[in-house]
């Protein structure tokens, strides 16, 4: 494989891989930039401009300015995002959840949460179908342990709620043809018929709460940009079933410890996950891609490059919510002042200390995983 | 239409029309000729020669005999039979509900009794779910009419009792490609995603006792012949999942009222329904297609044709028991001395006898209904 091979962009659910460009992304996606407009919308009903506000996290969305109007209007207003169970969470994970929760708190939404974990057994050949319903359960800790309103969270396993989601997933399931799936996701005649149908099940959750409380209520949906196809079909059919088209906010990817690409379960020594102990974790900081040069002598000549650095970019996502010191960082990074190793080390002492509360909170949540999980509608 | 096009002979699980040549469906189909051996061990088990044993209603199967070895062996064996719940049930769909009962006694069998109003709602743009739904309880009185047995038999809404078949249909699905399901059942790129994925829901009940069970069941499948591309697929997978491939026995259709076809809920003048009154049903007896001449001169001289009436066919597969009976009745049709008035009439008379009892055993099991669906399995 060349360099420029392994660079090449893809962005799939099913695959994100390559140097990610972003405003390709938008274009291809055909989606809106985002405005700043939008984000002081935002800030203004959270009380505070999140630091994935503040930084650029949220590049793109679709009629985000619609559902926060629908808000001011005074109307209840709804989240859903979802997660893929087929193993152990990252920091990469969490970095949308925080921002989901942040939501949550300044538009008092319900959340619904969806645990694919049908769609993960069957995309993948090395996944049990226990092995990763056992994953959703899992992964609900560290959702819970992001501090989610237990009053207003619905968690719940494609496999295990199945009940609640089936009619709805019919509904959806018959205005999709397998023309528009092979399309969209580019399935072929050698995919199962299950990876086939759960497309329904993901698209449906959109509608999921409007079904459950009778009424229409706007959806917003929280995810990473390579989710977005299933919200485009989705839009197109949401209207003739009588329900509001979701509203996207898409977020941009933690890059994972190696160079370029998301951090991914799939490379486990370029990825922090919630389970590592925090001393595995500052390890991994210790070994991760840096912008750093060849040699001390030329680092403190030419100085770091913080814009292709995975360690500030940690810095810059989620470990430095000061944005002067963050801006400092970056000044004593250039002029060659900071080297990588210490930059490393400070780091790996905030992943410990993070991972160390995050873990309290994570055993914590076994207690009370049942109240977070979806339960059938009281009429 | 010419003749011809209209006699052309149709049998998928969604289409059967035409005038049916059985010898050719079971050389299409690959499946085995019913054998006497096979007759008569059924009836030896069940102590007596069912009705329709006795006048070879099941024509072909799969593996019976390999099935009927199991239970001589002393193992438990177990039935599976459905219904799509389109419409009220006709006496069509009641002749192998019948021969059902007669195998549930005779080998004492748990029933797993599927109701696919998914597929109908998914394969029919002009009923609702909660339509198809809704016929799903309203058939489920029908074949409690039947006289099941209300400790072995379960009956199951695919769309209300989803939760206890949506783990083995995942199974399933993943073994099921979209070429298999296109070359099989003909599906398309236009298909909705929901006919795609439901040929799992239809094979997984196959195995569905010995999931609940624990222990490998060998399972019969007693239904008509054009649900057999199921059973086919089944068996391809089976032995792969750690499963048995399940048995089939295959029913003739019973003729519609008018000529050619089966008896189908899409032509209701053709049809008589369980729900019709007895005064409307005789009524379409009255009306019925029979194999009579032009002139009642004309069958006085040449006789009637038993051969082509459906007249004669109901005697045949359902009100007439006696076999001596039979025998006699198509005698004097055949010489002429019985006019196809008078034979329409006894036979009137006999449904209407028979929908009146039907009628008051349907209207017991509201009372019933309950007992008679699938329940979680307790462990």
């Amino acid at each position: 494989m060349t360099d420029q091979e392994k660079q090449e962009m893809v962005v799939t659910p099913w695959d994100v891989s390559g140097n990610i460009d972003y405003d390709k992304l938008i274009e291809q996606f055909g989606v809106q930039r985002m405005t700043q407009s939008i984000v002081d919308r935002i800030a203004k009903h959270a009380g505070y401009k999140h630091l994935q506000l503040r930084r650029g996290v949220y590049l793109s969305h679709r009629d985000t300015d619609w559902w926060l109007s629908e808000y001011e209007k005074g109307n209840k207003v709804g989240l859903y995002t979802g997660r893929g169970p087929s193993g152990h969470v990252h920091l990469g994970h969490l970095l949308p959840w925080f921002f989901c929760k942040y939501l949550q708190d300044a538009f008092d939404a319900e959340l619904y949460f969806q645990m694919t974990d049908d769609e993960k057994f069957l995309q993948r050949d090395d996944l049990t179908l226990e092995q990763a319903i056992e994953f959703t359960y899992d992964n609900a800790l560290d959702i819970i342990a992001c501090g989610f309103n237990p009053e207003k969270t619905h968690i719940f396993s494609d496999s295990d709620h199945i009940q609640h989601l089936y009619k709805l997933g019919l509904k959806v399931a018959k205005r999709t043809t397998f023309s528009t799936v092979r399309a969209v996701f580019g399935f072929n005649n050698s995919d199962n018929i299950g990876a086939i149908w759960h497309p329904a099940l993901q698209m449906m959750v959109c509608f999921l709460q409007s079904e459950r409380e009778g009424e229409n209520i706007p959806c917003l949906i929280p995810a990473a940009i390579d989710q977005d196809p299933y919200w485009r079909i989705t839009r197109d059919i949401a209207e003739k079933m009588g329900y509001y088209k979701p509203a996207q906010i898409h977020a941009k990817f933690l890059p994972g410890l190696d160079e370029g690409g998301k951090m991914s379960s799939s490379q486990p020594d370029s990825a922090i996950f919630t389970t590592d102990s925090p001393k595995k974790a500052a390890q991994k900081v210790m070994r991760a891609f840096t912008g750093g040069r060849d040699t001390v002598e030329e680092q403190k000549k030419l100085g770091g490059r913080p814009d292709i650095c995975n360690v500030y970019a940690y810095y810059y996502f989620m470990f430095e919510d000061d944005d002067q010191k963050l801006v400092d960082r970056e000044a004593i990074c250039k002029s060659g002042e900071l080297m990588c190793g210490t930059c490393k080390k400070q780091l790996a002492e905030r992943v410990k200390a993070f991972l160390t509360d995050f873990q309290e909170k994570r055993e914590k949540a076994r207690k009370v995983l049942d109240d977070f999980l979806l339960k059938p509608v009281v009429k």
